[in-house]
C-alpha cells in the first residue's frame, strides 16, 4: 500500500481535480444528473474503473444525484490511490 | 399520491418483508454481497424495479454491503408506494 500524503500533497492533488473536496479522511464529490438513470448508469462506469484498479468509492445515489466518497482505509487516511481513483472518475464525465 | 400509513399499518407492513426496519420517516435495510460486483448489478436491478413504478430508494454502496432508503418525500413518511418497491426489492434477491 502507499503512504499517506502529506497535506501539501493533498492540496496540490485536490487542486488538479474538479469538483472535488476534502471531508476529513476522504475526498468527496457530489454531481447531478438529468435523470436518475443516467445517475445509475454513472454509477456503472464508476464501478468498472473502480474494479480495474482495486480501489472503490462509498457511493450514494439520491435520485438524481451521486455523491462519492474516497479513502484508503488501510491506512487510514488519503493516499495516491485515492487521487488516481478520483482521476479516472473525472474522466468518466 | 397515496396518504400515510398509520402506526399500525406501517408495523403490519414491516412485518411482511424481509429484513427492513423503520428509521423514522423512512425504512431501511442492509444487504450484504459476495463481491462488489454483486452489491453493483443488486443496485441495478433495484434500480430497473424502481424506474418501473417511478419511487426511488436512497441507495448507498460501502463495498460489498449495499444499504436502501425508501420514504414518500412528497408526503413527509411512509405510505404503501414505499412498501410496495421494498417489497418488489426483497422479490429481486
Amino acid at each position: 500500500m502507499p503512504p499517506l500524503l502529506t497535506e501539501a500533497e493533498v492540496r496540490e492533488r485536490l487542486g488538479a481535480l474538479e469538483g472535488w473536496r476534502r471531508d476529513g479522511d476522504y475526498i468527496v464529490k457530489e454531481t447531478r444528473f438529468p435523470s436518475f438513470k443516467a445517475a445509475v448508469e454513472f454509477v456503472n462506469r464508476v464501478a468498472e474503473v473502480s474494479e480495474e484498479i482495486d480501489h472503490h468509492p462509498d457511493i450514494t445515489i439520491v435520485y438524481t444525484r451521486v455523491s462519492l466518497s474516497i479513502t484508503t482505509h488501510s491506512e487510514g487516511g488519503l493516499t495516491r490511490r485515492d487521487f488516481r481513483l478520483a482521476g479516472l472518475i473525472d474522466g468518466l464525465e
